[in-house]
Parts: structure tokens; sequence; C-alpha cells
């Protein structure tokens, strides 16, 4: 039940030898996701060891060439692979003119649909969803419409206890009710809660991504509680009139909006290329933030099973 | 007096972890060009040591994504890195209207211009020159217009020998005139010719771009006696058909290119991903033509001054 993120690119607009435009992999539960896809990310991927034709879908957070750059040569290369599965692009307007204008020019030959789907900037909304998780939007404020992205693992279904199954006798239909959450009346009309037969696997874990962006206390609202925060901080807090001026983060404000989230971490990235070295953006963050770290590309981070406790009080 | 090709890229469309896509850096006389830009050319730049503002002008050899999708990027990051100077591209049409395009949707911010110079891929011609050398279109034999590019040093200006000013005591108007190739009376009333005062101080120095294209007698006639080819060698013999059907070259083509061409040296490149040594296409080519190398991505290609045999019979 992997929940992993690995960082393909850290840099701001301007990249360096050792920093490349944005992106996030993630792999939740092996299903696979692109978090932003800057120019290069195709490589990236292929360094971190992620076969690019797993990807299931790719969040765009805004059209700035930084953060979209790599998506058709990605798009491109998929096609060369043989990919054959819908590819879901989520992205603001007018995403959907841009790959119009590309196909027009760019005959991929895809034997594969790219889906798009129009991202509201200013809505928080569920946006994507299978069995075991959800992505919503979340409203950003940046120099042009831009939404962060709230993954988000589902309320796993209840399982009964082993011991429950045998100490009871419990029946296929018995054990169904149980995990529907339903009371189960024994044979000797003995009538068992919920409670005492089941428990949650996992407690869901969730990631966010809050990048290109001002500090925005409603964002940080919006993603309350979230295991993993990805915050932008392109510059460092001496710097933090040109971090308004530009509709970016001061490490300080990174650090300001994971407390605003109760975030459990913070990972900070988007780096301007000012800094040669980042140390005194992690520094500054962690005096208001100690659980932060500065991302290192091709580094995966992975958010540990949190085990539930158990929903029943059953102790065989 | 530099001539220096550097190799950021060598795959054909589908990259790898070792290989990148298509582009050349072009160091000639310390002005730089770059031929073909894949995506990530300007993190190869970086990786090289090639500052990206000082390109004067950039060479596309056809409108595949895998060789122009790292233009724009680095159109978007000279931007950011303050160039005023403008940029030149030559590429095939419809470029320009890709151009206009992208400038549509992604709002770079540029204050320098892209110059765009539309190439007929169907004509040889002179696209390019400044004091010291030219570049040339070569028509290539590809699945769309596709161009090739000679790069020639012009024939230097001569040179008077520093002995012959001495032994004669020439002043500036008839060093000038010795110069322009003028016959040169003394005041003694001898008459010198310009072989016995003057020499060429280099022979000019040529590299030419072949990529994408099948084997093409009449490219290859149009870059005789060319120093340096480079020539795309996207298959083994083994899978020549497939090489002919997707319209590109298999490493004997390159080789028998070479040859028509009377070519110094070959440089092989472009190379399928389904070749994980490729060995073996070096050695195929170097049976016809021993004087192959395949290109080895971030190594720089030195084309040696070749001193010209003096003009003059001078002996001090």
């Amino acid at each position: 039940m992997t929940f992993r993120i690995t960082i393909l690119g850290s840099s701001a607009a301007q990249p360096s030898v050792k920093r490349h435009h944005a992106a996030h992999a993630l792999n939740v539960h092996e299903q696979f996701y692109l978090v932003d896809c800057g120019e290069g990310t195709q490589s990236r991927l292929l360094e971190a060891g992620i076969n690019p034709l797993k990807i299931n879908a790719v969040f765009i957070s805004h059209l700035h060439g930084d953060h979209v750059y790599g998506l058709f040569p990605l798009i491109s290369t998929l096609g060369l692979m043989g990919r054959k599965t819908p590819l879901e692009v989520f992205a603001p307007r007018p995403f959907d003119e841009i790959t119009e204008q590309h196909f027009r020019y760019f005959d991929c030959g895809l034997e594969f649909e790219v889906q798009y789907h129009p991202v509201d900037t200013r809505k928080h909304q569920l946006l994507y969803e299978n069995k075991v998780m959800e992505v919503w939007s979340v409203p950003l404020r940046h120099r042009i419409p831009t939404s962060g992205y709230l993954f988000r693992e589902k309320t796993p279904p209840l399982n009964v206890h082993k011991e429950a199954i045998v100490r009871y006798g419990l029946s296929i239909a018995q054990i169904v009710a149980a995990k529907r959450g339903e009371r189960i009346l024994l044979d000797d009309g003995t009538e068992l809660a919920p409670e005492e037969l089941t428990y949650r696997p996992y407690e869901p874990r969730s990631y966010a991504y809050l990048s290109d962006t001002l500090y925005s206390a409603k964002a940080a609202g919006l993603v309350r509680g979230v295991d993993l925060l990805y915050h932008e901080a392109t510059f460092a807090h001496t710097d933090r009139a040109l971090a308004r001026q530009t509709g970016h983060s001061t490490a300080q404000q990174a650090a300001k909006a994971a407390i605003a989230a109760e975030a459990k971490r913070l990972l900070i990235g988007h780096f301007s290329g000012r800094y040669k070295d980042i140390t005194p953006l992690t520094e500054e963050a962690r005096l208001l933030f100690p659980q932060t770290e500065a991302v290192i590309e091709g580094q995966a981070y992975d958010i540990a099973v949190k085990s539930s406790i158990p929903h029943a009080t059953f102790h065989p």
C-alpha cells in the first residue's frame, strides 16, 4: 500500500545543472500520477525508474512553461511506446486550445486518447477518484489562474477480525453484513455491534501540492491535517518583496502554511536559481515548522501506512 | 580559432536515461550556434558549460518534436536571463505559425526578438553568414520537409609575411594592397607578385549535419570535402527495411554518405532506443569508412586548424 512522492524537478522558472523544472510523480497503491510536467520530465521519470506508460493522469497547476513544457514531449514518447490506454490531463483552460494547436502542427500518431479535464482554479472540487483515492483542486494565488492539488486516500472499507470469525463461527453473509457496518445476530440470540467485530485496516493518508502561490490561509485550510505538504518556497524571507511581486512564497510563508494546515511534514521546493545553497531557506522554515525538508531531486518520500486504532474493542 | 561541435543529444525519437533528444552546439571562432533543439537542450548546454545567452542562431532540421521541443523552453529561459540580443531561428515552415501560437498562450515577457527565417528544404542556399563563416541548407529526404546544414569557414583574408614587411620596408598602404592581392611596386622598381608576400592563415574548415534522412547521394555531393560529417544512423543494416520505412538511415548508409562526400571524419548518432549497445553500428560503418565515431553526449569534437601551405614561396 505505497503512498510515495518522487521529486522529479525542484527549480523555479530558471533551471540549473542541479535543479530541473517542476514535476512530482505519485505512486498511490501502485497507480501512478504526475503533478506538473516541466521540461525533461520524461527523462527524470526514466532516471527514477518509473515507467512513463504507468502514468494514469497528469495534474497541471498552471500554464507557465516551466510547469507544462514537458507534457507534449512525454505524450509523444508514450505514443512511440505504443500506449493504448487514455491519458487523463487536468489543467486550467485554455489547455484544450493549446493541445489542439499542438496536434495541428505535430502529428504524434497517437493510438491513445488524451482526455482533457478543465480545472476551475477558483473552486475546491473533487476532480478524480478511483477505489482508493480522491484528488481535489485547491485554489491558489499566483499571477495567472493556478490550482493546487490534494491527493487523499479514501477511508478504506471495514475489515472483520479473523479471530472474531473463528470465535463466533460467522457465515459469509454475516461477514459481508459486518463489513457493511451492520449489527450481527448470532444463532444463540447474542447481538454484536460492528465495533465488536470490525476495524479499519489503515487511516487515510494525504499529500498536497501547493505551487505556485502566494501564502494562502484559505488553501492551507482546505488541506487541513495533510500528512505531507509540498509548498513552494521560491524565495528567502529577505527577498519577500520579490516574492510578493512575482506571486511566490518565501520559505517562512511555506512554514506558516504548514502550521495553518496542521500538516505533519513540510517539503519545500521550487527554489529560485539565485540561491546556490538552499540551507538558509530550510533553516528559515524550520524556525517556525521543524518538520521541514528541502526536496532533493530524484528522491522518493514515502508516507508510511498509519495503522488504525482498531475500530472494535475485540480482544481474542 | 575554435571550430568545435558539442553533442548535446544523440537519441532518436524515444530517449533513454543515457541518450537525449537531438541537439548540437557549435562554437566557430567563439560564436555559438545550435543545430536542432530537442527537449532538455538548455539543461545539456548548462552541463556542457555553454552559456545559453551566447547562442546567436538556431538551425532546426525539421518539425518533429524530438528536434524542436527544447526551443521554446530555451527561449523562455533566455528571457528570464535578461537577453536583449535578437535570436535568429532558421527552420522549415510553418514554424512561424507555431511560434505565433506559442506566444499567444505563453507570455514569456521577452525583451529580445526571435527573428524567424524560413528554410526552403528543397534548396541548397546560403542562409547565414558572418565575417568568418557561412551556413548553407542541404535538402534531405525524410518523412516531412527536412534540411541539413553545412557550416563552412570562409576563406580567410591574405596575411603578409612579417619577414617580407621588414625585408622590403613595406608601407601601411603597400601592406593593405598586398592583402587585397595586388602587385606591389617597390621604390627601386622591383615588382612583387602577391604570391611572394602573402599567405592564407588557415584552410577553411567545415562541418555538416545531415539528420534526419534516408541516404542521399545528392546531399553528400553538396557537402563534398567536409571535414566533419555528422550523419544520422538510426538503425543497423539488419533493420534497413525499418530505416527505409521511417525515412532514416542505417550506419552502413551513413558510411556510404561519408564516402560519397569525401568526408575526412564521420560522426554517427540519432540511435534508435532498440540498440542498448551501439558498438555494432559503429563497426558496421567502419567497415566502409574507418574514420567513424559514434557520438558521445557531452563530448566536444574539435576540427583542428589546418595550416595553409603558404600561398607565397617567401623564404626569409
